[in-house]
């Protein structure tokens, strides 16, 4: 038995819920809405489930999973088929990578409670908080694309024929790139994989407008 | 053959000598001064082995590892003696989710590129610098406290009685917050536990101050 507390908009739920979905995983959604109410994340009874008070959060039986990557590792170590990863250390440790890439090195620095503080704590402007979100989206994007180059096997997708680990990261942060409107033109890789993934069913279920929490 | 392109003072280059050091892994040392030169790992020359220019990177045999929990998973499939994980998906769930708090919603957030972002661009005085590092340490810490102390076997590492992945991100992240003289008190179990690690000759040996480049 899999529920999923999960907010429609929310990125790194969006991986997860990706991740479900590959795997042909049932689940069942409970929305956390992160603005309504001052935050529902941020109440005692989702910090009971989840003390981090961070979404996603995945019920196991029970158990309450936490940090995306480490519920994708979960369902992949316990769901094999399909595969997320693929078979070799080094071709995993490039999945790895990327995914890494786009969960570290991106996401934690545009995620809402930052933005919150630039705008709370710092009282930036919204001219300068647009400027640090793009800076990090076009840094972060100008690593992914060539690290996407380098090593690739053939096929659409992050690392071949099979959307993996990496196009679960790599597809929501796309999403959440647009919604700042940052210009993608530089990054032919990385839109040639989204485009890739918004062709499988998968995605496109596990998007933001198709949850039913979506506004 | 391993070589590892790391900075005595990066957390996550920290990260990866604890885990070779833990695998009793041989391995030389190129030092990358991400002060010096402008930032060594900015130079072509060091882009041509990571594309991120990020620190740390580890070559393996000629192909080049990058993303500190991918080479820790690395090192973990190829040399799986002594593990770096549990036995058991949920135990390994817990262990990554202590290991992606630190690396996803601690370190990113407080990385040499964002405090210099926020001294050049943001022009923030050295006050309301302080003050936002401590603020994703005290977030951060308060998740990773109230994590460890939850579904926690008995033993004095983070996951029972051997030191793994979430050892070699907490400890790194106490060194940091010391460095920037952050409260610890309020965190009995992660002081704890880097205590414990620290009573390790292999946690000893990678630690910034035994670093050849030290300064």
């Amino acid at each position: 038995m899999l529920t999923l507390f999960t907010y429609y908009r929310s990125s790194a739920a969006f991986r997860v819920r990706i991740a479900l979905a590959l795997k042909g995983l049932d689940y069942d959604a409970v929305p956390v809405h992160l603005q309504r109410d001052g935050g529902q994340h941020r109440t005692a009874e989702f910090a009971a489930r989840n003390p981090a008070r961070l979404i996603p959060a995945l019920d196991v039986d029970g158990s309450v999973l936490t940090q995306s990557l480490a519920i994708l590792e979960y369902l992949e170590e316990t769901h094999p088929e399909p595969p997320l990863l693929p078979v070799g250390a080094l071709a995993r440790a490039r999945v790895r990578a990327l995914a890494l890439a786009v969960a570290c090195d991106m996401h934690p620095l545009n995620n809402l409670r930052v933005l919150r503080y630039l705008a709370g704590e710092l009282k930036l402007d919204e001219e300068r908080r647009s400027r640090w979100y793009r800076h990090w989206v076009e840094t972060g994007f100008d690593a992914l694309e060539a690290m996407l180059r380098r090593d690739r096997p053939e096929g659409p997708y992050c690392h071949g024929e099979r959307p993996g680990l990496a196009d679960c990261c790599l597809v929501p942060q796309v999403f959440n790139a647009r919604r700042f409107d940052i210009p993608l033109e530089p990054y032919p890789s990385i839109l040639a994989v989204h485009d890739a993934c918004m062709r499988l069913a998968e995605f496109e279920r596990a998007a933001p407008a198709a949850q039913a929490d979506a506004e």
